[in-house]
């Protein structure tokens, strides 16, 4: 067996700090074959993935208002673009706005946001896109109702690891200042708690780098698991 | 100007069936580039359709349960894969068991259920990709709702025109003799209204037609709309 083809231990320990260490390309379920028996049968997930060249999958960006997630997200974005691949960046900007503008932030609201954010996620996963998702998601079990539904094969969770006090003397949109002041309700990190994930796929550290390190340090690691067995 | 670069003009009349008869390629909004001021601009719409080598955009097929849609859909994905093309179907399968499972089919149901068919579509096609989306739809008012979402520059209404007798003849899944016999409430077409498109972009008559031909004839109309100026 090639050492890229994905046995069913590496999905079972692929977010664990042993398989992060090991390139373990994006694998699971294919599509069913017989969701449409009509006419000629619908073209498969891995029909997409030929098109483009690439395995489909999905980054999942965890970290703390601040942290750098969305920087580095669409400096990954653009690093896959370089290499030809085809991804997608979700974030508050294109999901709040459009599919999720009918939500609140009660903690309904919040696990309806994820779910759909994962949903989404996996629609365009299992039409071969990389999906990189860069979302608070403070909590281990936000973070694992993503992965139940966009499936542990598909889901490569990275924690965007900034110590509070660098968030916080950063403050780009002056969040934390209001959240001190009590004026931001359950504000992550302040008011709310942040659980970091205990064995992240990938982790990468900000405090002491230039972004631009960080999100090579990161394209490094994702690149490998787009390429096709 | 080239012939294939769409003027306001085109965009306004885009679903009337004298522009229907013209080649008007998907055109719209490109991403607002200031959404994250952050780091270096976020790849634009425009990026992704140079590298998949096409306009994205929307293929709304509406028509009668039994009318072919779904089937036509899978021919045309088909047909624009086997050209290079990247598309995307969007129908019950894939969305009333992943993103709407939570939806039920009331009045509001309904509407929620097309507006985030619509938030996803626009997604994708703000990606680049072709969005074929296949709903009954039934009404004009749900439709445009979708366009509205979508943006009428994006957005293609394709009536899969197939007369009621017809659908009813075939009652593939054996929905129609339900409806009849009163187990199914609300069906479009016996107990429900189906409001046909008053000038749909492109009509495909499928009732004197084989599916090879009305695929054919879809793609055709579909194909020139994808190139890029």
């Amino acid at each position: 067996m090639p050492a890229n083809i994905c046995t069913p231990l590496d999905i079972k320990f692929q977010n664990t700090t042993f398989a992060a260490r090991k390139t373990v390309p994006f694998r699971r379920m294919s599509t069913p074959a017989n969701i449409h028996p009509v006419f000629e049968r619908m073209l498969r997930r891995e029909d997409k993935e030929a098109l483009l060249g690439q395995l489909g999958g999905v980054v999942w960006m965890t970290g703390l208002s601040g942290s750098g997630k969305s920087t580095i997200a669409i400096g990954l974005e653009r690093a896959l673009h370089a290499q030809g691949r085809y991804a997608v960046i979700l974030d508050g900007d294109n999901v709040r706005s459009g599919i999720n503008n009918n939500l609140d932030f009660s903690e309904a609201g919040r696990t309806e946001n994820i779910r759909r954010i994962a949903e989404v996620a996996k629609l365009f996963a299992s039409n071969g896109a990389v999906v990189i998702c860069s979302f608070v998601s403070p909590t281990i079990a936000i973070r694992e109702q993503a992965r139940a539904i966009i499936g542990a094969g598909d889901f490569i969770e990275v924690f965007v690891d900034t110590p509070l006090e660098v968030c916080e003397a950063r403050d780009v949109k002056g969040l934390y200042a209001k959240a001190r002041r009590g004026e931001v309700k359950d504000f992550t990190g302040i008011s709310a708690p942040f659980e970091a994930p205990p064995s992240p796929a990938i982790r990468i550290a900000t405090a002491d780098s230039k972004i631009e390190d960080s999100v090579q340090e990161l394209t490094d690691q994702i690149l490998p698991r787009l390429k096709r067995p």
